[in-house]
């Protein structure tokens, strides 16, 4: 892809995802549909119950196509994973054994590695009411795991797919924190932007005697600025507040008739001395 | 909780989801269970279309009733967020606004930090079919977005609120590659047991004139070294492979007779020098 492609890039690559038993066509099309969402794309089936290929499943994978008709099926799970170098076991719960145990984010990470590696890998998920079994667990190389509320954990096997899935596509993202559009950039605006600000502000209200009495003038206009700076203001935003406080300052002045329905600033309202008065 | 305490904690508390106009109650359901799994608790709808309570999002709640009846429905956008202090909005794509965009996991962990300062918060989500309207957007603090397949982004509002909830829980983590419970501790086996193991079994070769032609011994003791400290062998692991060496050491050496059905070990197999034959 050229680098200023704006063309939608369709990812479709990464670890296998196989479904032992899987019994709903329903789920099974949910699955493919969060595969899709984070760019994996091999899904494997063992033994479903209900046969394949399933409208259910085709319906339920939200145009995923791509991955429903890209599907195989398999008679066990040794057929299912012969081809893979590397496999996960998902679980809910202690399986008495020697695997290491993984949250989520190191397995993504380790499955990307051995991706970019040239491995081939998979993850495997259990039955919708009773998981893998011991042996099927006992066919991985390890074991990950989902941090659940200790006593809600009610993860079903689309949603398990899910977060393997995202996990996945954020394992091949350069900084987790990055997003993939933003506002344009907005820099701060200078210092002499923000000082023309608070004078321009300063000296509106300083003409309808907004700092009363003279003495507490410098820490009034102290805190002002604390307001007025406690975020940094863009220059276009600056624009805008000066473009409020010039409409505001109009047809205000002592002696100058205020517009019908003008309202109370809220510096004035929040300020005991109301020139409105 | 007592810190040895084994009862399951339910996990109740964090940032308000709020869907607004949310079509199916199957939808909603799903979205209840997905806060239930990561230990949210406070669910609020703004003019559900097909009304509140709903069975559909009862039973899709697949027993998160906790969270279905806390459920709390608001005529407007504007009275549901009222009480809170800061607003996440969803969106899946750019909106033109001055508004920071955040990735889920840094939007997870301002929403954390703002829960431990004593902060109320909330995340907003649309509409099944057209999301969160410019207008709704504009009522949040900062967007959140989520890294999705640029060619296939089709989450649902229930895998969205999935995620999300998912990082919610992450950001309480000390550490995301962290794992609610592990195999026991399995230490690597000392470096005695490590080379009683390579002796016991270069014996057991040795005896079968394995190392063969006697000038490659050196090289071919040095090969199976490596092969069998790959991976470090933990103590009862050692224990295991060498119960294995000596089972088929056993009836098998020369003059004596094998046992019916003997199999020829992996390292034989592999070797032009095959004693059995």
């Amino acid at each position: 892809m050229a680098g200023t492609n704006s063309e939608r890039v369709m990812l479709a690559e990464g670890p296998a995802i196989i479904l032992v038993e899987p019994q709903l066509g329903e789920n099974i099309g949910m699955v493919a549909r969060a595969m899709a969402n984070f760019g994996l794309v091999e899904l494997r089936l063992v033994n479903p119950r209900d046969g394949w290929p399933s409208d259910k499943a085709r319906a339920a994978a939200s145009k995923a196509d791509h991955v429903i008709d890209g599907t195989v099926v398999y008679d066990t799970l040794e057929e299912a994973i012969a081809d893979l170098n590397f496999v996960y076991a998902t679980t809910a719960r202690y399986r008495d054994g020697f695997k290491p145990v993984r949250s989520p984010v190191t397995a993504a990470e380790t499955l990307r590695a051995k991706f970019r590696t040239g491995e081939k890998t998979g993850i495997l998920f259990g039955r919708e009411k009773s998981g893998l079994s011991n042996e099927e667990v006992a066919l991985a190389d390890e074991i990950v795991t989902f941090p659940v509320n200790p006593a809600f954990a009610s993860l079903n096997i689309a949603q398990a797919v899910l977060l393997m899935s995202y996990e996945w596509m954020k394992s091949g993202m350069e900084d987790v924190h990055g997003v993939p559009f933003d506002a344009p950039e907005q820099p701060a605006a200078t210092k002499e932007q923000v000082i023309g600000l608070f004078e321009h502000l300063e000296e509106a209200l300083d003409a309808r005697n907004y700092f009363h009495p003279p003495h507490k003038k410098a820490r009034m206009i102290e805190n002002l600025r604390a307001v007025f700076s406690r975020r940094a203001f863009t220059g276009p935003e600056i624009h805008v507040v000066r473009g409020v406080i010039s409409s505001l300052d109009r047809f205000a002045r002592p002696g100058q008739r205020p517009p019908a329905g003008k309202s109370e600033s809220e510096a004035e309202a929040t300020h005991d001395d109301d020139r409105d008065a």
